[in-house]
């Protein structure tokens, strides 16, 4: 195996600009003790201004489209050649960290500025974009950005309010858009071969196994449920054990069994019962309601679907044999996404080069490779976080991990612009 | 065994004027539609005064003592003689049932009613108390009433307000009662022999029984405590199920081994979470923190106490074999009330003459007997409640039932008299 592309004293460099660009990105905020940085907020249009002059400093080509998304062009060895795609988001949940979205945006131009400083031009083009909405934390509704690209936004998007009573659509407007034009943000299927995206990991697996990087098998699916155990409420004192219908007590026995059913299902399934509410919820009261919620979340639809028929089964035997009815009702619910098979080796390959070693996993959250896979193959490379925390301000990457992710980054997109461009 | 001594026919007449006196006392309402009499209220001093005269009419001598009992005395063969205490209490929770409290006032009065019918004297007098605050609703301090004939009300009570921010002094000063004369209500050890109270059962053993009346073997002590299992919040689809320290899972394990764990500790226990709250809170978390609480009951302390440790001991295992930690504080305790072994085994006696057969039973639910139970040995007899609702409006008992209890309560009352009169 050859050694990477990318000396390590340029990858270290690499590294402590892409931390201290997350540090000014950092600084662009709604709030001044906190980074909250919302869809089309006057922050968001700052942040892609901020991204933009950095892009234009290594020779590419700069536009916002019309749905906000930052887009960055770096030519290939001729005009108009299909791009690979590369990038991430740039706006924020409230109060988060630095580094979820920022780092795979910034990540992506070292690749280019690598390129750049050599006078490098690849058989493809390389696009860069930072996505304008992949949280949803402003309308509730999720991956605006990504969606705007592969043209898929719903009808009635235009008219989600925020919490202050703006649509989308005044929201473009004030932000200088047109919602008359959004459409004009789809691209082609022919404009990129590929979509590639770096992200922190969210989670604890790189950590565990002692790793900076891993590949992306899938990006889980997901579904939620609101849940509901009815029991018989009653008096503590006066109705004895054996003659109660307890709603808690039945939910308590179903939830204490999850983690062996998710397990006889097989790895990589998770399974979550996050809120719960006893009614009516006193001291000296028999719960007679119990309602939770049951998130499950798996990176093959099939398994997934088996899992949580499992799960009610398990629900409806339980109640049925404690006095109670079990219900349930999916409030939501997203397919998995699997990464492109040739991609994921890919970008395996590459981590071999750097840490001699890869490692795939599946990714617990969302991101914008979801939407992207509707029209392009996708392929994820994840760094290791602290102790897993995402989407809080304590989310943290160390220089040298990032300095692998850069050196892998760019051995990856050389190696799919050779093969690509020799197709 | 010999006959009952009231005939079917009167007890028949009885229980349908006791029925029509607690639609009667039901009318007597703070508001419109539903049945709530809180202590010193307007309607509380209007239905002591709609009892006092129904006493007065069956030959009592009729007062309201310093701190709002309504007391009746049915002289013996001569005057001042000790007396045997008939009571419950005639004030109620908000949006009551009409039969907690008032029953068993109106039904000690049909004992007297009987004897005055027949211009019986007994060899001990008979005292009458409908008692002034049993619930506690409204200063949020219970027992005010029967703590008052013993003389303990502790000294801060008098401070103690209701929502609208009258104090218990002020309250007593409105309805015409002086704060300063208080200790006036309490009552010598020497002015009763025995306090017999009848009540419905608030809870389902009678009617799963099949009987319409049972003898109470104490009230059961209680102890409530706040508990809480800490664990570490964390990604609902990032973090792997063998990595999580789930708060909620782990007090669900706990909570499913209650039912064992009491059922291990003995009859008559019982153990209760009625409230319970995860934290963060939401469907896409981790719960890192569950707070709930517990609620132990049963008729003898040191079972209680064992049933206790066995539990916290329990809590503290699972929490440690799942990374969690388990801590608890109690905020609330109450001594188990053994009722006088003498009364019981006399009041079985009149059980077994009215219905054949006698059942002992812990009180899940608090009395004025507790407090009666610091000066005279007490008894109590537990009527039948349609599917053992209380505080609430579809709290129902039969007519047939109310006759058995009166017939039952003259035989003990008589019993009582003639093994008392002989000493």
């Amino acid at each position: 195996m050859t050694e990477p592309r990318m000396p390590a004293e340029l990858a270290d460099s690499a590294a402590l600009r892409v931390m201290a660009r997350c540090d000014t990105l950092a600084g662009i905020s709604a709030a001044p003790d906190e980074l909250t940085r919302v869809y089309l907020s006057p922050q968001h249009l700052r942040a892609n201004q901020q991204v933009g002059a950095w892009m234009r400093a290594m020779g590419m080509r700069v536009w916002q489209d019309e749905v906000g998304n930052l887009c960055g062009r770096y030519e290939g060895l001729r005009p108009d050649l299909p791009a690979i795609l590369l990038g991430s988001h740039l706006d924020t949940v409230r109060n988060a960290g630095r580094y979820d979205g920022m780092l795979g945006v910034l990540a992506a131009l070292e690749v280019v500025h690598y390129l750049h400083q050599r006078r490098l031009r690849l058989p493809m083009a390389i696009e860069v974009i930072g996505f304008a909405d992949e949280e949803g934390t402003r309308f509730g509704i999720a991956l605006l950005g990504s969606r705007g690209i592969t043209g898929n936004w719903p009808a009635d998007w235009l008219d989600r309010r925020d919490a202050e009573g703006i649509s989308v659509g005044q929201a473009l407007r004030h932000a200088g858009l047109d919602p008359g034009l959004i459409g004009r943000a789809k691209r082609g299927q022919a404009a990129f071969c590929a979509y590639l995206e770096l992200h922190i990991e969210q989670g604890p697996c790189l950590e565990s196994a002692g790793l900076a990087l891993g590949v992306v098998s899938a990006i889980n699916g997901a579904r939620r449920l609101n849940c509901r155990f009815t029991g018989v409420a009653g008096h503590a004192g006066t109705v004895p054990m054996a003659g109660r219908r307890d709603a808690l007590n039945t939910a308590a026995r179903w939830i204490a069994r999850i983690d062996d059913i998710v397990a006889s299902h097989g790895p990589d399934l998770v399974a979550t019962v996050g809120e719960l509410q006893c009614l009516p919820g006193a001291v000296n009261v028999i719960p007679g309601d119990v309602r939770l919620t049951l998130d499950v979340r798996g990176p093959d639809d099939r398994a997934l679907a088996a899992l949580l028929d499992g799960l009610l089964g398990c629900a409806d035997d339980i109640a049925g044999r404690y006095g109670c009815v079990f219900s349930s009702g999916e409030f939501y619910r997203i397919d998995a996404t699997p990464c492109d098979q040739r991609l994921q080796s890919l970008l395996a390959d590459s981590l071999r080069k750097v840490q001699g070693v890869s490692l795939a996993l599946p990714s617990g959250a969302g991101h914008d490779a979801i939407a992207l896979a509707q029209s392009w193959p996708v392929g994820m490379l994840f760094v290791r976080c602290d102790r897993g925390i995402s989407h809080h301000p304590d989310e943290a990457v160390t220089a040298p991990d990032v300095a692998a992710a850069v050196r892998a980054y760019l051995e990856a997109v050389l190696a799919l612009s050779e093969c690509q461009g020799s197709r």
